[in-house]
């Protein structure tokens, strides 16, 4: 698109944590502009009600999805960030009203592309079949080339994005054994929305840390899905996700075996996968990452290491879930469907300390 | 300055908190190039050694402050976030070779402009007492216009900032009673740097709240100063900090007496002064504002509420201490300096949650 | 009471932070024997299922407290941590069926001893205004004589523990100007309950502070009671709480001036006046205390330092804001109604780091 | 020993974490009375001088270790609580001098059997062989009875106890693998000790998690002890520690394969283990640990469950590394040595919230 013509964006529930990380991304976008917010609950409410930090900023006022004319609005892009099931309703009606916009989809509707896989991990059929065939897996990196033509990506899990960046070059390749392969991660409190649930209160969370979801995870599903893609065959890997007391992060260590492959090679590998990413970065052999040096920014930092028994090998890769893990992607893929420099709006640095 | 023509930076004392907020902005910054990274300490490592968010950025590697050649490096601007003492000796040199180039002065040095009140406070005579009659306090709002022919700028503390923004335009309105004004600091931890001590451990910091520097600390004199300046008499206010276990963010807690202003007279002051400024956000009468909300931001937030006790109010203003308290002014400073737009590369919203 | 026979505890609310804390110092009380727990929402489960750290230990079910047969359970002491309102109509059914039985109310229904005041701050009349007139107000360490013959002590709340214990000694003494008295609270999040309020949600709480209910605040009820009563005439203090990012303590930074009294003279009234007390700790003059250091205990540290304003004190007060506080002090009392040794069961040392 | 008199107990290295937290245990133990404290940076100041919650009680002033008289002293029990190294030749020193003293050794020095294994790890030989031969050690639940009759305990490690509990039975009774284990283990900050490291002040730490010693840690030679011991056979974990931030806490989440065993019969295995033992609770099938429930008590908690690949399961177990993992076991130990019940002085609850 012309850079002198600024992308009509709409955030389709922008009261929660990955609504709020796409507004500070999109404010400081130089080729978009927010034109469209909605929030059911808070319909009517300014984004500096939900969100203050917003207050000095001007933002269209918050409305409900059901009132927005997706003809008149003509949006260039629709981020939907709804929760599961509504969202494929939502989807479906935009995209027959306004055929021309395209959607980024920050939800797990549309990232399973089989009906079957989708029915099983979700216990009912896909309410927009047709969508879940066309929809194209957001894992910029791996799938960018599909990203560019698409209409509708479904951006990947936050932890999914974590395990996938380093495992599915190591999978292709054929690196390493896919039958022995444990993910054991991490994820801040913001992974888990912003929900007011029992569970997810301060003194509940502070000063402790546990795991959940153990031995059944609906990301366990992509895990599958693109491992095997990646792999030729059917792999399931073990994954428990733990939550870690603080807000933004993920730490995935990954245990592998190289069947033939050295640690040194594994690393390999990936080093040269991602030498021209601009969002990925690959540590010297043996150095692994902080969640804190990615925070805010749409950076995931990889570290291989080789294990002391051998042929294992020790793989740590970190990233923000809301930037990497979700929004930020998600602008990634905006600026690929727009033919836009993929860096665009997404050079902030992490913040740290 | 044009804007085809990045200005030459230098950042002196880069392996601290404030040098490393420096690089994260100035990295972001459309018009300025960073030259010259100096850390004695560290001199010979890489900027991603001592701190890892930055390995995927090009940047000059560290050196010993000693053997930067002034003269040579024809800097535009240094910033200098030098400990207490060396500075004045290092700006002093620095001038000298390169009397073209402008400083933004991170450290105490040369906040107090009264000879007599530094070696009050600090037990000896000013190294570069010229200088210090030169150089301009550099709270942008309030001497903006001195700041932009200034060669040297004493960037303030981060507890005066905070403090300063909500009572200068108060006393200078004489809207209220300069005896009765009693300001309650907290600060998060990257306030006290990154120096490890005992008192600055994790363990030692997590889970508890304490006062330090009750009844002492040497942002007093810079409050006194600029106090005394504002109400055109002699202010000392009582001051106490605290450290919250948190990295970033200064909440001052500021309780007045109108003598005849009443609370929201207080709030029409301050909505007033800072209706044109981007940096300074007035909420609305009765709200008050919370350190998250301008967290990695160069932005601060007043609020201003009536006591219950007739003819007082309670102020309380909000930054970060690293971005408004620090390097966010610092870089409001220089674009001041170099006739830039003031919020040049200062345009990133908070980062919350 | 017989130190053979164990005193039999009923705890009403035991699924709140309040009855969590009870019932862990209860299962160390020598002299104490859980009964009864209720928790209406929770009824049937299990301790352990709202507390998996009880899951060792055996404790009575969780019932409904309407469910509860006073007559026959013939509790010695009933703890009520139950929400306002609700509090004032159990207790009257309680005392009307087991009139032998003794209560310790944690909530705020029988503090205010004024039935004007009370309608008032709550907006209603008060629903047993006998009772009212016949509580105690639990401040141990001042009302310790009245409470040993009471039937109904009304435990103080959080914030008025931490701001009453140093001044009300002082305000006896005539040592401070009555009028001119700050009170700067922090606490942890225990203090706000355990309810699943947005604003509660760990990344909303997380790296980051401010202050609530500026100029109003329910606490202000019971200080101004107890400072009047203590003065001996109208006594209206400034008082802002505030949150801070942990999860137990309260610190009260409080400023004041002594008319005549130096600011070591104050520190003397203090020392004097709690030298035989086991639960309050006055520091060496100077020196000011940290939450952390009370953190899980029932001690109170009190620190006192000059302003350097002629005239002015700082006094600094920690407490563990679910211990003294609350339920350690409501152990306390029950102590003391029993006529046991006032420590017992309350000798566990703070837990730090 | 008789009830009526009090062991005399020392505790060398008071200053550190371990060492508050013994002192911290023995203030609330009824048979043990502390005579002395040694700290030799400290020398002469009092313990509150170094952990401010110990103002309120009398303690013996810190003393160097080297001035000592142990024979004079005569100490029941002597907790060493000192730096790799120093501890072998104090050791020697004390039980040379005083050879009816016990000794409970919380470093590292003394709990591998092995004078070549020692050497290896830790690049030097032994400076206590004889001793080192003789030491128990000291994972009560394991080796109760031959820690009976000990002279010299050498306490596990955090790390290693909180792995060891739930792997020992299982490779006892051969029903998982020995060969394909993975123990990721997450750490709060007092495991690290209280030096004042750059890596460990606050805002490095605070809002952040990472893996460290990845391939390599030295508590890998402890496991690789017990573990091979309890097999039978030479046996080789994965194990990668992780920092989380949290003062107290480790989780080990651990991957095991039953050749034949169900993961129901894993939890039936040690179900049935633990099921007489006070500070072992195993929990119900299928449901996992938090580290916030033991906090600050003696308990470990163990939680089993199904991984969703056939033959794999996920043993989850928690405890407070300064209590279980260090100072309580050691009182524990301490209590099988004098012949004491071996829950005295550990009935605290954990502290929660």
């Amino acid at each position: 698109m012309s850079s002198a013509k600024k992308a009509k964006i709409g955030v389709l529930g922008a009261s929660g944590y990955t609504g709020a990380e796409l507004v500070r991304l999109l404010l400081c976008h130089p080729q978009a502009e927010i034109k469209l917010l909605t929030a059911d609950r808070r319909a009517g409410k300014t984004m500096a009600d939900v969100f203050a930090q917003f207050a000095p900023f001007a933002l269209p006022t918050l409305t409900s999805v059901e009132d927005a004319d997706w003809s008149a609005l003509a949006l260039d892009v629709a981020f939907c960030a709804l929760p599961h099931g509504t969202t494929q309703t939502v989807i479906k009606e935009l995209l027959a009203r306004a055929p021309r916009s395209k959607v980024v989809d920050l939800s797990a509707d549309f990232r399973l592309a089989d009906p079957a896989s989708y029915a099983r991990w979700y216990g009912h059929a896909h309410a927009a079949p047709e969508l879940q065939k066309e929809a194209v897996y957001g894992l910029t990196e791996i799938y960018r080339e599909k990203i560019k033509n698409a209409r509708l990506v479904a951006n990947p899990g936050c932890y999914t994005t974590a395990a996938e960046l380093p495992l599915i070059p190591l999978l292709k390749a054929k690196a390493i054994d896919p039958d022995e392969i444990v993910v054991d991660a991490k994820s801040g409190m913001t992974g888990a929305g912003r929900a007011a649930r029992d569970d997810m209160v301060f003194a509940e969370v502070s000063e402790g840390f546990h795991a959940y979801g153990v031995g059944h995870h609906r990301h366990m599903a992509e895990l599958d899905q693109e491992f095997s893609r990646a792999a030729g065959r059917e792999v399931v890997v073990s994954f428990t996700p733990h939550l870690a007391p603080m807000n933004r992060g993920i730490l995935a260590t990954i245990y592998v075996r190289g069947p033939k492959a050295t640690p040194q090679d594994l690393h390999a590998v990936l080093a040269k996968a991602y030498a021209p990413e601009p969002f990925v970065h690959v540590l010297p052999f043996g150095a692994t990452p902080q969640t804190r040096h990615v925070r805010g920014s749409n950076m995931t930092f990889i570290g291989v290491a080789a294990d002391r028994i051998p042929g294992r090998a020790i793989i740590v890769s970190a990233l923000d879930n809301l930037t990497k893990g979700a929004s930020g992607q998600a602008v990634q893929n905006m600026n690929v469907m727009l033919g836009l420099p993929e860096t665009t709006g997404l050079e902030q640095v992490a913040l740290f300390p």
